[in-house]
């Protein structure tokens, strides 16, 4: 599982009142856009939901009923036995007691039958097996008189021909198609699936399985959107891309409307031109109704009607796209269909950070959820909405609305899940510094006990201890070195830690060193040499930056003789990606993460990585799944096979 | 919505400790069972998640990763904007003040750039819009200097090149989709599907589409349980119905054995002898682990091995079946694919009956749900486990766990749920006499609100208002007549609920009468004519019953004149299938009942089918929708043009 980063640099994509360049967007609220489209839909007679359609019951699972169903054949469609025994003549038996027994011959006055055997001819009750003895002649001795239909499941006492078995509107169930079948259907009038046509535009996309150049992004919007409406209940197919021209999208949406889809939605490339485009063809060819919300992230939203039919402009970003879907997409399908907007599952939670929101703005922001110490935490991922890994990793979208300023830490809020809630009870939340490697035992936990969960948040050793004394984690990943003792994380730990009992458990030995281009073109041999390089460097409060910081004061060399101190990455691959790219010359990091870009590296030392784990989460059973994972031999051999990594003491718990 | 019959009538499907008909069962624990299952399965190396089958993204929604997905390009793969703006070099603007505005070119020095485009070469910084003035002449004015990458995007910020995106055991959302096609994917490692063979057996099943002769049924539980194993991710094919021949189940199971399933289920019919083929033919070709369980209803579940490949006997009762499918068969292929068993979302709801289980088993029960004066309340369905309609009512399944007697009314339970909790709550729960048209005001309530649900549970006209005494209904149906004041309900609702303020809200007239015969055989013209004719009679507490008991004292006929006075049936068109079938000679109810069956009528009277509304819900939304769907035209006009209805006086409130 990737680190799901803080939010660290503010990546927003909301254009407001734009220069020369862009046009004005409104920011009409939320409540106020839906409502213009509702209307625009009701007057042009596109609300109701969509007529029904014959379907093989086989093929109806998890589809809509247009119509209420209604039983064509009875159930039992003939009496029954309800139990096993012998079907009589009640009349017969009236002189049956307890002290004088009534013979009745098997086959003649008595018929043997198992429950849900019909009735033989002139039989109206079955007497139980228990309650009669066999003789060896054949012959039934009874003790008692039965009444009439006592033990039988009468025609129709389930359910009667013409009696309604599914109402109207109702999403069949594995269930439901053995009803409609019990009761003599073969197929059933579903509601037609609302059809999509989406268009995506934008000259710098292109199509999956290109490689995309400098500058060019792969379309994958409409790959989001297409699943999020099959998720729903509807169909969508994608048409090609358009590029930047007004013309094309015309053209485009021309096409569209001649297959007479439900909606079109036009996918606005990342470029503002485009967005302007799908607002200006949509004035050309029918009418605007609303050209921005009030929403973040997901401002430049786009709504209107050509025709008969209602067109949606879907931000760019990613982030903005998925939440367009959630909000005004899904519900749209969801109507067509006949069914209610779908309830999310939310719970409270705390926030582990301050939240600040726009006051004009239904704030909605993707949370990483987990339960520490019976209290559920929400800790905000990082914002931007071009921030793919906020929407893989979200267990749950918080919703500030209008007119709130925000969340401070500590204060609850509301989280619409995305993931079940025993789901989000059995993450196991690790903060802190993150090595790539808790990706590999978060894999190794997973294919232990699927139920099971490991994510990691980004947020450098030291904010890790800071997050463990707030509670907010359940163990932290930490690599800090203390120069006065020698040692690794214990005295950061008791400093940092202080009322908290803690014990430390050896994650892995990690070779760290300098991060050098391809060849190593200055032929960069050891740490003094730094100076004059221009260096990639790691967060405040990161284990590298502390271990950096401590190999310039042994090598006597200040701060600011080195160029780029100021240049921040968060993660090892990040800082092997600058240098990879040229932005820096070399940068502080792990042999590991050199090597998976392709670059060179001057090793320099061997670090510990500790876990740190309170102990009062020590005991619980997440815990103690992870740390028989961590001690598994098969984890240990793929963790020591791994260049840069020692795993011969991983899992040994630290002397204090 | 049918009418949610209450535990009435006991039909046990339960095969326990039979005589030589049958062979001996065990009573297995449940989590016994589940454990001989999984040694089973562990020993013959069947337990582990399947391997993985390359899967275009577009095929992968809801299927589950086999492996960790790492990015194959960074994101964003180059740096870019992360404002609108201007890209500059950060080193020229040093010397920009605030009273000392540095002068740069555009298309030299500075760059316009959109979020998201690629900084142009030699920029390494973006200046927001805002913070810039533009000249007529094309230059720009900065006021303070900026610092390298500030408002950039840089690479791999997102996801670096060979970062792990997704975890394995992963079931795939859109924006997972998404996130995958982002990263540089159009393919994805995903577990291959489970296959399950179902093998239908027993002499008295048809195939749906063809009508069942008496004493046969319709083969509907393979389409359950395909459709539960399509729903937990798995792919079921069913085989030819299999006869009650041992030979024929043995070729039917090796032919099944050799396309090599993961899973092979033999569904029983309802007769002993097929089920007990299951079991013989499984000792003879494999191993029988498992010969009965203890659990309620599915008792006779059978589970062995044939190789390495185990094989389920379903138990031949649909609501067993769907129980098996749900305790035994979904936690299976979700194990397949490498997912834990889901948990159910489950409530605490307070039991509307007195719960009487047995001992030794786990006891499931169906229950409807409804929130009455804010408190959750379960009403048992119908038992047995041949009844279809529990299974599409449910709301939800209530477990008493072995060693547990049961609940007593009013006592809480934990229960499953099948619907969403907001689906739940915003059920509107009818008890009392059950109307047909009842039905018709729950589809036009659906159709008007897709988010309300009325169900109707029908336990008499009197059985309703003792249930608003209670508080476990928001409403009661009622026509009981009094032949002292000859008005209806209002004196009995004066009697059960004294110190309930309610409201009587007329439904509709209704034509009561004899149900005849089709042709009136009998030529009968009058009421009294009823002597000596075989009578099928309601129970103890509806209108119908009431009714029929003041029309014999009008006639001064005794109750114990009537032959089939003891004969009781729950509903209007219970009754109908007793005199269509030819059980009794005539019955009173409906004229609608008895139209629906083909049979001939004597209208006798006009009663009034009255709403009894509890003042403390009246104010509700969900009591106010629905009596302005009572009193709306559509719905008037279709309930008055059914036959034996009349609708002039629909929504009127009774005067008290």
């Amino acid at each position: 599982m990737p680190a799901a980063w803080l939010m660290s640099r503010p990546c927003e994509s909301t254009v407001t009142l734009m220069s020369k360049r862009h046009i004005y967007l409104e920011d009409l609220p939320l409540d106020e856009a839906r409502a213009r489209l509702r209307a625009a839909l009701l007057a042009a007679g596109r609300l109701a939901p969509l007529p029904g359609e014959v379907v093989a019951l086989a093929d109806a699972l998890g589809r809509v009923t247009a119509e209420p169903v209604r039983a064509k054949l009875s159930s039992p469609h003939y009496h029954c036995a309800a139990m096993d025994g012998y079907a009589v003549a009640a009349a017969d038996t009236r002189d049956a007691r307890e002290t004088q027994a009534l013979s009745l011959r098997l086959g003649r006055g008595a018929h043997a039958v198992n429950t849900g055997d019909p009735l033989p001819d002139n039989t109206d009750a079955v007497i139980m097996i228990e309650n009669v003895n066999q003789t060896d002649d054949g012959r039934l001795l009874i003790y008692a008189s039965v009444a009439p239909w006592q033990h039988v499941r009468l025609m129709g006492e389930d359910m009667v021909t013409t009696e309604t078995v599914l109402q109207v509107n109702h999403q069949l169930r594995p269930v439901d198609l053995g009803a409609l079948a019990g009761c003599g259907h073969t197929t059933v009038l579903l509601r037609r699936k609302p059809r999509v046509t989406i268009i995506p535009t934008g000259g710098e996309l292109v199509s999956p399985g290109r490689r995309p150049e400098r500058g060019q992004l792969i379309e994958y919007n409409s790959l989001i959107l297409r699943s999020q409406i099959r998720e729903a209940g509807g169909e969508a197919t994608t048409s090609e891309i358009v590029g930047d021209s007004l013309g094309d999208l015309r053209s485009a949406l021309q096409d569209a409307l001649g297959s007479a889809p439900e909606l079109v939605l036009v996918l606005s490339g990342s470029s503002a031109g485009s967005h302007d485009f799908t607002a200006g063809a949509i004035e050309e060819l029918g009418e605007l109704l609303v050209h921005g919300i009030a929403v973040r992230p997901g401002h430049p939203v786009i709504i209107g009607m050509i025709g008969t039919t209602p067109i949606i402009g879907v931000p760019g970003y990613p982030v903005s796209a998925a939440l367009t879907g959630e909000l005004l997409i899904a519900p749209l399908i969801r109507g067509w269909l006949g069914l209610s907007r779908e309830e999310p599952v939310t719970v409270e939670a705390v926030s582990t950070r301050k939240i600040v929101s726009p006051l004009g703005d239904d704030d909605f922001l993707r949370v990483a959820l987990a339960e520490i110490d019976g209290r559920l935490q929400a800790t905000p991922l990082q914002r931007g909405a071009g921030v793919i890994t906020s929407l893989v990793q979200a267990d749950g979208l918080a919703h500030i609305p209008r007119f709130h300023e925000g969340v401070d830490r500590g204060q609850a809020m509301r989280v619409s899940l995305y993931r079940s809630l025993s789901q989000v009870k059995s993450t196991i939340m690790v903060m802190g510094s993150h090595d790539p490697m808790l990706d590999l035992l978060a894999t190794h936990l997973r294919l232990f006990s699927p139920a099971r969960r490991m994510i990691s948040v980004n947020v450098g050793s030291i904010g890790g201890l800071i997050a463990l004394r707030r509670g907010e984690a359940h163990l932290a990943g930490s690599h800090l070195f203390d120069p006065a003792t020698a040692t690794y994380n214990l005295p950061f730990t008791r400093k940092y830690l202080r009322d908290e009992p803690c014990q430390l458990v050896i994650f892995a030995q990690r070779e760290q060193g300098l991060i050098l281009p391809p060849g190593n073109p200055r032929g960069i041999s050891e740490f003094a040499e730094i100076r004059g390089l221009r260096y990639v460097n790691r967060q405040r409060g990161a284990g590298t930056r502390v271990l950096f910081d401590h190999l310039l004061e042994q090598h006597r060399i200040a701060a600011d003789e080195i160029a780029g101190y100021e240049h921040e990455e968060v993660t090892h691959l990040g800082v092997a990606a600058a240098v990879a790219d040229g932005i820096g010359d070399c940068g502080m990091g792990l042999r590991s993460a050199a090597e998976a870009m392709g670059l060179d590296f001057l090793g320099l030392t061997w670090e510990r990585f500790d876990l740190v784990i309170p102990e009062r989460t020590l005991e619980t059973t997440g815990l103690q799944a992870l740390l028989s994972v961590l001690r598994s031999a098969d984890f240990k051999r793929e963790l020591g096979a791994q260049s840069g990594y020692r795993s011969d003491q991983t899992g040994e718990v630290v002397e204090v």
